[in-house]
């Protein structure tokens, strides 16, 4: 079939075949079809969706354009877990050792930050010579030795995303579910894992900002991994205020140790062991929702969560003084605290403004070539429900002398993300669905 | 505004304001902005329409984007006819001379054939010596001397769009009303005219096939002329069957001439009357729409159109004499009959296959850069509500050695668009519509 008259398949909302959806992917990586067809492709489906069968073949096309990893020469169960990307969401940092640590084996590749989201990379390499950029092979051996392997994605992983990612980024073609679904998917699927669990973050803070577009989301990712005879589970989970108290690259992996001892604030807490969990139950290492949850609280109180968070340091060529001694960590040149200009109760922290702010002081990336400054960043002091006095700190702001405004511009900002009222507002869950 | 973000806009229902789709076409046609861009924004615009003011900035623009002619030096009003295009659609021939004769200024830019449908310019060149590529001053001395001249697009007039429509061709967002509108009104804008009369044909054998789509293309179409101060007034016309008899560019030549002579089919003498009396109400030469039929009728009768004619082809090369002898125009190899299989009465001919079969035979164009054959086509011998006796002719094919298809070949695709009944079909209306 030709490219236009997929096009116009799309367009007109019949479904479009599965080998003609291959041969788009095939022609359009390879450069017989061009980025105007294929923009066009993509605002038909931003219009039209794409039913269950199109899906899982665009998926696969976007997967087979790149190397497949094969992990099925190393024994156990091979899960990973994906995060949409929120504010503060440093989850992966302790969830990875904790899964290992409980027997799962974790080959994760994960993305950088941009935009007002942070990235997974981008905190690991705030631990002094960590290195993500290993070759396949490397991988592979840690994976099996270590448990668990944290790399960026490299070149040979489903190139066809990339080229659509970036196309899509300038036609106003992000935004569509099945799309982001299959550019998710087809990376994933090609980490050689057997079971998946994903991190769908919703509200302000959020890519997906309402429940029903992010219930729509997982389950659309649910859907593509059955297709593909993949174990999926997606937890919907709350986005409104930034997670934890940390916002910026050293400052969350500081966080993340914190509850990999035992501590860390309790939203942190509960959204790691939720997802850690998940990942045992579709390992197979558990048995019930309950089960799986007092193991994954076993590996904080035995230290083992800890250990093997060294362990993965270590073998990626980090400081691993740096896990016990968190002075070793980058440090920002000064700390301003943003005070709160009245008292009473913390009824919202914007979350996507926070971020902004963190972002304005150098922990993100506004475009893909910025280079960003580990140290920065904002902690979050004071959370949603948290009493405040006048002139008592409600974040402080980790700045250096390179950020893109001036750490007092940020405060501005990061006092007008806050909205302080009287009385107690109400707290929702964490977990807001699960689909399976 | 940046690209994608006019793309957004439209993509998510808001406005785009006039400025930023100037700045679009502006940049697209310099080519500061890419195919791929444009390509997403056409698709947007499939879906979501556009607004009267977006419209009018989005034809400007195109209009904007090359030469306007400037004919306010020529006395008089200067109207032109534009046909969305049909089977068998000749008006044009008998159109223009008719209206110069009765003392309407009528500067026309015509098109080629693409697909079922023929184009003005090559049923001009089937006129031997006939020229249609004039420099832009004999077109303005000839609107002026003459009363009528007929020539095709210079590369000057409306670049955008020759862009604009060569990517929607690869990109299936050729049907969409704005787009086709904006299409049609920056060309026609571009020659310099004072009103347009258009002709918007729906049914099987136009591009619009339903009679509500038609409406809407005439209503967008009077409402950009409107915005942009031309007087501009539509019909909507039936294209089921073919219009008249003739379908092929020398055979519609003589058939235009028949009726310049007082006879010719009566669909075509209708519409031919009804569209000529549109430019002459629009030119304020007749009052209402009785006196402007009757002026018409004497342009006929007193055989001033057909000496306008005889005019314009003198005046643009051509061989006058083909007018009075039609035996020197093109003349086919053979012709081959096609005879009913059985008796009864015509319920209907496919006017989009009739079409399809004289492009096969050599007569149009399945791509741009085909040859035509002059002399090939279809005489449509019985129509809508004729009689036939079982081995009577249907219609003849005027065929040649290089067309597409062989003559036997062609004669059952011309036999299948043939619907033979018992009854008398019902016989609607030629002009369904007036939109003014």
């Amino acid at each position: 079939m030709r490219a236009q008259e997929v096009i116009q398949r799309k367009r007109d909302g019949r479904p479009v075949p599965p080998d003609a959806l291959a041969e788009l992917v095939a022609g359009y990586t390879s450069g017989a079809i061009p980025d105007y067809q294929m923009a066009a492709f993509c605002m038909a489906v931003f219009f039209r969706g794409m039913g269950e069968e199109e899906l899982s073949a665009l998926t696969r096309a976007m997967l087979e354009s790149g190397q497949v990893l094969d992990l099925s020469a190393i024994p156990g169960p091979k899960v990973d877990k994906h995060s949409t990307g929120g504010v503060g969401d440093k989850v992966s940092l302790a969830l990875a050792p904790l899964a290992a640590a409980c027997g799962v084996k974790v080959p994760m590749v994960s993305g950088r930050g941009l935009g007002h989201t942070g990235g997974t990379l981008d905190k690991l390499e705030a631990i002094p010579g960590f290195q993500v950029d290993l070759p396949v092979e490397r991988f592979r051996e840690l994976v099996a030795s270590v448990g668990a392997c944290l790399i960026g994605q490299t070149s040979s992983i489903a190139p066809a995303d990339r080229k659509l990612y970036a196309l899509r980024d300038v036609t106003a073609t992000v935004e569509s579910i099945p799309l982001i679904a299959a550019s998710i998917m087809s990376k994933k699927m090609a980490e050689g894992i057997d079971a998946l669990v994903l991190d769908v973050k919703t509200g302000g803070g959020a890519f997906m900002k309402t429940r029903d577009d992010a219930r729509r989301l997982g389950q659309t990712l649910a859907g593509i991994g059955r297709a593909m005879g993949k174990r999926v589970t997606a937890l919907v989970t709350a986005m409104e205020e930034p997670l934890g108290h940390a916002v910026g690259n050293a400052l969350e992996v500081a966080e993340a140790v914190d509850l990999l001892r035992g501590g860390g604030p309790p939203d942190l807490h509960e959204i790691t062991v939720e997802l850690t969990a998940e990942m045992l139950l579709l390992a197979g290492l558990a048995r019930g929702a309950e089960g799986a949850r007092r193991r994954v609280e076993e590996a904080l109180d035995d230290g083992s969560g800890l250990r093997k968070l060294r362990q993965i340091v270590e073998a990626q060529g980090g400081d691993a003084r740096a896990i016990d001694d968190l002075d070793r960590l980058p440090r920002a040149e000064g700390v301003l605290e943003v005070r709160s200009d009245r008292a009473g109760v913390v009824q919202a922290v914007d979350a996507e403004q926070i971020g902004l702010a963190a972002m304005a002081l150098g922990a993100g990336r506004a475009r893909v070539e910025d280079r960003i400054d580990p140290a920065v960043g904002v902690m979050v002091l004071k959370k949603v429900g948290d009493r405040v006095e006048s002139g008592e700190p409600l974040c402080s702001l980790h700045h250096g002398s390179q950020g893109a405004e001036p750490a007092p511009r940020v405060a501005e900002r990061v006092l007008a993300a806050y909205r302080i009222g009287e009385t107690l507002p109400p707290l929702g869950p964490l977990v807001l669905e699960r689909i399976a």
